[in-house]
């Protein structure tokens, strides 16, 4: 991955948004916040959200990251999800919350929420930096 | 339209993600600058870019705009697209750039570029405001 990308992905409080596709193929975007590991985004959401249903279902996703300091930074990438697991994924969305809200446990959980990781391996990337 | 999308997509200088979906039904991403005439949401793009072709074969776009100054403030829009013009876009665009970047002409223009209106009627939305 780009090291312009992982940077946007890793430092600061920079908010993702997260494009995935309907069941009948309009598109639908939320703000996320947003991980990588060096080769692909990782985003942390819960089972039962639009966004979850839509991401396995067409096994696509696209995000588009600007620094939060100067919008004219920003990456916009279209990928493909190559993993989709709930192993560890309590542990990230606790340390996603100390990285953006400075606190030691998520917490906006909902009774009975199971969190789920997906990363994301960035195929179409488009970068602009003024 | 709700007031607080209204107020999101006019005051200040935030960015909209705008999401749509590709020939082979993917998701795309970009962030834009955002217009609202009070009814719909405005998005001013040019002839032949990925987003205006999409959008015209889909018929269809999602919007997620945060207040810069706090991004727990949010609205998450999808919409319909009621209109389609080159119609005053190159006024629209000038005070757009007046807007975000304080300049009476809009300045990334390319040769022979032909400016797009998108209106946009929100049909579903979703709003966080923390």
């Amino acid at each position: 991955m780009d090291e312009f990308i992982h940077k946007l992905a890793t430092e600061g409080q920079n908010f993702a948004s997260l494009a995935t596709t309907m069941p009948d193929g309009t598109p639908q975007v939320s703000l996320v916040w947003i991980d990588s590991d060096g080769e692909n985004l990782i985003v942390n959401t819960a089972e039962g959200r639009i966004k979850t249903n839509n991401i396995r279902r067409n096994g696509s996703a696209a995000l588009a990251i600007a620094d939060s300091d100067n919008h004219y930074r920003q990456a916009m990438i279209r990928g493909t999800v190559v993993e989709d697991t709930h192993e560890g994924a309590d542990e990230h969305i606790n340390s996603l919350a100390k990285r953006y809200l400075g606190v030691d446990e998520y917490p906006h959980r909902q009774p009975g929420e199971v969190r789920v990781i997906f990363k994301i391996k960035p195929e179409n990337v488009m970068i602009l930096d003024m």
